[in-house]
């Protein structure tokens, strides 16, 4: 068969189509595809209605050479995508005994009772094939039509089902039809917007075929995501390698705080842990939110001892002994609460490192002398005690302010390791 | 013209094929226009291509009564939706010169300069209505061609920007169109699942068509939405609350945690405001998810004291005199130890309720005796002092058992007040 250039991707469920869940497949799985280097024209998402979904199959067929489906795999009468499918392909459905006997024994393992309808999922159209679901009960299925080139892969509509089978499943199937495989580094950069880091690396991403150089942001961070294509994953791996290193030599190597790493906090405790170092926090306009992030990551406990969150002033002095002198003098939003608040956290806790936050969230609270989004983060370490101002945008949300205070305060950690 | 019985969502985007972001402006526009009782049968998404999306608008024509756009109405070369969908109504654009003073003047406001391109932004099809943005530059436009009976009401991309123009613009508009007026109240549930609330109500559910009652479920949560149309809000609003005193006078009631309200921290919030009481918590598992959701909400500064993350056991012990006999004897995730620190933290920040968890969020650190997902919870007040053990899935994420165990802690704080 043809290689595979274009492809569309056809979510189906009445719940997308209601606005119930967020259709989080059709990004991930455009984010993949683009990966791969294969141009996505088209999403849509249609309910569970056959004669819809046979009108947009057809829709796509005539434009583009691979189709994905998400949802209508499950048990009941109507989930249909897979019978529509197999119908618009001219397949019948067989009962496949290796993919039943993968049904009965996830019944068994979670121990719930295995219905009669439950059966049909093991149906797969003749000459397909199947997707292993290792995360839920509906297989998915690959159809390749010779005829007309096209390719049909059908995953279950649940993104922890489904994002796992395109990944170890589907991925590698699309690699093997275009004869090479990918691989991808992460850069993680903080404290630089995206128009400053594109217009450092104009020249490096404007020429970049392969690897490809992808900007990704999230609030105050850029990922670029640089992606090789080769024969094997060695010499993807190198190629990759050769444009971290180039763009590590930019202005932009200043603002990197990881490599392939998954978060500011992730490569806290990745290092804290390198270095046999503790850590602890005080917190007050992020109230818990630096606690939060560093123990999202699972086995931070090796190097996190613990926090304040100290809303109130008799937090503050109550738990990490700031002076009551001190807050009546500056307030509670200062250089000098922000440095006793890290240095009591890091002596209350008996840790290496602690930092501190105080500031003014919003939307009240803000005076024209600290507006909202004054924000001091304190640090206290062996190399000594200091506090840092920022102004973040008055305009933002609370959850912004909160978000970027707390991320500021994180990254200004690495750097006491 | 005629009624609006269906509608298409048609979002316009590069950024969305790529799967560089999550396409949450289709799922808020489904849910409205659903809350409207106006149909949705297709989404689609298309890049900022011409020929593309004019192909989009000529099936969406056919099918339906309504387009809503989002996307590509910006300043640059390739925001082309506006130009796009004019020549598909035959309409030529015209400079507004209301909304170029409104775009001005957002430019003064910001601080940021205004480029000739951004004039472009002014342009309205003739005959078209302007959806005012005060969150951006770009207007939205609503175009009627009684001709074909097809209204197309566009706006922006960016969801700060398109939530509140559909909600406070679009949203009245399509009211007036109908000639009724849509309320809706909500019903707050904790630790009660889907199917035994949809099992309880079923009889109210079945044949309720005005008001509807739509359950949307989050994490350990269900949220009964009742919406009910009328001639005028006030009808509506007391049709909506017959529903209400039936679904509280159901079994469904005793796990109803609050009605009308965002979450359970929220209504934590607005209660122990009410009460005038103060509130502490002190987390080992959850490490800060507590102390951050309650300080999300905006004012919670006036209750919560504060909170102490106390990960490792000599956190315990230093911040909120947990006894090294207590950790040594039963460990650390124990009911003793659960309710000397809920005393502990009520007793250092001198609050009136205080929580505290400690348990194994996974993956790592489970046993026979206590698997992944035992946590207990415990609770100080003036009522006195006592532990609940929460058994949650050791199969499922640690995400997802800190998530629940927070809730279940904010939930018995409630039952404190």
């Amino acid at each position: 068969m043809k290689k595979i250039q274009s492809a569309e991707i056809l979510c189906v469920g009445t719940e997308l189509l209601l606005g119930d869940i967020v259709n989080t497949n059709a990004a991930y799985l455009s984010r993949k595809l683009a990966e791969l280097g294969i141009s996505v024209y088209h999403q849509s998402v249609v309910g569970d209605n056959p004669e819809r979904l046979k009108k947009a199959l057809f829709e796509a067929a005539g434009r583009c050479d691979l189709i994905i489906t998400s949802g209508g795999l499950g048990p009941t009468y109507d989930d249909l995508t897979k019978e529509t499918i197999a119908e618009f392909f001219g397949k019948s459905l067989v009962r496949n005994e290796e993919v039943l006997a993968d049904i009965t024994s996830y019944f068994a393992e979670t121990g719930r009772i295995m219905t009669e309808n439950n059966k049909k999922q093991a149906d797969i159209p003749e000459g397909a094939l199947v997707i292993k679901n290792d995360y839920g009960t509906a297989p998915g299925v690959i159809i390749e039509d010779e005829e007309r080139e096209i390719t049909a892969i059908m995953l279950p509509g649940p993104p922890r089902e489904l994002e796992p089978m395109f990944l170890y499943e589907a991925m590698p199937y699309l690699m093997k039809r275009s004869g090479s495989v990918l691989v991808s580094r992460n850069i993680n950069i903080f404290g630089m917007g995206e128009s400053s880091v594109e217009n450092i690396l104009r020249p490096l991403m404007e020429n970049a075929s392969n690897p490809t150089i992808a900007p990704y942001c999230k609030e105050g961070e850029v990922r670029l995501r640089i992606t090789a294509k080769a024969e094997n994953s060695e010499k993807a791996y190198e190629m990759c390698s050769e444009v971290v290193e180039k763009i590590l030599s930019t202005e932009v190597g200043a603002a990197v705080y990881g490599i392939d790493t998954d978060s500011i906090e992730a490569e806290l405790v990745r290092r804290l842990k390198e270095s046999g170092k503790t850590f602890a926090s005080a917190e007050s306009c992020t109230g818990g939110l630096i606690a939060k992030r560093i123990t999202d990551i699972s086995g931070s406990s090796a190097v996190f001892l613990g926090g304040c969150v100290t809303y109130a002033n008799s937090a503050k002095e109550k738990l990490i002994g700031v002076c009551h002198d001190t807050l009546e003098k500056y307030g509670a939003v200062s250089e000098d609460v922000a440095i006793q608040m890290a240095r009591g956290a890091r002596k209350a806790l008996g840790a290496d490192i602690a930092i501190s936050t105080t500031g003014i969230a919003g939307p009240d609270g803000g005076s024209p002398e600290k507006p909202v989004g004054t924000v001091w983060v304190g640090i206290s370490s062996e190399k000594g005690d200091r506090a840092v101002l920022l102004r973040l945008s008055p305009r933002r949300e609370r959850s912004y302010i909160r978000t970027l205070a707390a991320s500021n305060a994180l990254f200004l950690a690495l750097g006491e390791i």
